[in-house]
């Protein structure tokens, strides 16, 4: 019998291209396809991604991941599908499992792999960050040299994002999203708001950028997927 | 007369195939292709890298960027690169420029980017970075949920990386490499050593990884590209 073996894929941040060579060559070599949903019913944007990559020998299943359930109930989905996985590789099946962005960062796979563990069968393919495809499309760099980067979501406390931004010569708010008014505040008071621009849906049809914040009507109404780069050696009108 | 373009194009930690499709679709596509090399004769690793998407049709050309060198010495590499770059772009050519990791993280293209400017001819693509790799190779997550990542370089003062490692849930440290008896002092002060792993050449055929920093021998010799991943939700033996 054939070895089982799970890939655990970062399918990068938006654009089918944007996936690593080996994410896209793995992908098409699936027995079985595990996608992520935000919403029930919705095909994942992981999914889409990666679509044109996938071969019709794959079974595709869709999870619907709990996104504001209590923990309870996230945690059982975990539970289930981490089991599923593992039952693949066990029946001998390449099993793959696809993630926005990187595996690793600020990824639904971790909690998956905290349930399987390090595993001979199990491989885990980077891919490229939300924050780098920002740097990329806006133009603004992330840190060089000696300076340092900090990558913090604005669901933390503000004190923790006004350390952050007072510590770090660059920062990437990444969840902006229901918060943009209080994070704008707090970058004026900081005075960095000529040194921080907004991406959302970076790489996808939809992009958008906005590099003076203050240009942000207040009742906007941003994509789900909305960013904050600073930069305190780079301003944004550059 | 074609329009000429310029790429800046992140290649991605080590593994050719783990640059993006769209990174090695650019390069196969390239009339000059720009490849920086730290020491003078030593073929670049960025185009070891991509060497097996280059077209016969692509003319290559070394740059050496002189990472010891002078302030002023760098300036004027920076200064004539960008210029040839421009040069290149304006005779209808289209120009690859390759760093490795993520373009816009830590990279040399961010020095020519400062005096080429955003231009409509130039299109940057990101890459996957080596923190990321790590974790992937590893199998050590970087942060979720609400947890905070920090990237700082060794080179920065002491009092900056103590700070650091105070304050996110997860750290990396690049440029371990000459340092790593005084960053292996500040993390055991810390008493964050079994949240540290130590990874060199990540997903190159040299790559090596040390999950308990006390059996890196104090002797022992790191290869160049060194990284320490700290994560406190996790400890590097699981």
């Amino acid at each position: 019998m054939m070895a089982g073996k799970l890939y655990a894929i970062g399918v990068g941040p938006g654009a089918s291209d944007l996936i690593t060579v080996r994410g896209a060559r793995v992908i098409a070599d699936l027995d079985v396809l595990y996608a992520p949903a935000g919403k029930k019913g919705a095909q994942s944007l992981a999914h889409t991604i990666v679509e044109e990559y996938i071969s019709p020998n794959t079974e595709i299943r869709t999870y619907h991941f709990l996104m504001q359930a209590d923990l309870s109930d996230k945690e059982a989905v975990w539970d289930e599908v981490a089991e599923a996985l593992k039952e693949e590789v066990a029946k001998g099946h390449k099993v793959g499992f696809i993630t926005l962005g990187d595996s690793m960062l600020f990824s639904t796979w971790v909690s998956l792999l905290e349930r399987i563990g390090r595993q001979p069968w199990l491989e885990i393919i980077p891919g490229v960050t939300s924050f780098s495809a920002i740097a990329s499309r806006s133009v603004m760099p992330l840190a060089m040299e000696t300076q340092t980067l900090a990558v913090v979501s604005c669901t933390a406390p503000e004190d923790e994002l006004e350390q952050a931004l007072r510590n770090h010569d660059c920062v990437v708010l990444m969840k902006v999203y229901g918060r943009i008014e209080q994070v704008r505040t707090l970058l004026q008071r900081l005075d960095l708001l000529d040194h921080s621009l907004l991406m959302a849906d970076a790489t996808l049809p939809s992009e958008q950028c906005w590099r003076h914040l203050d240009e942000l009507r207040y009742e906007q109404k941003l994509p789900y997927f909305s960013t904050i780069l600073m930069n305190k050696n780079w301003d944004t009108s550059r």
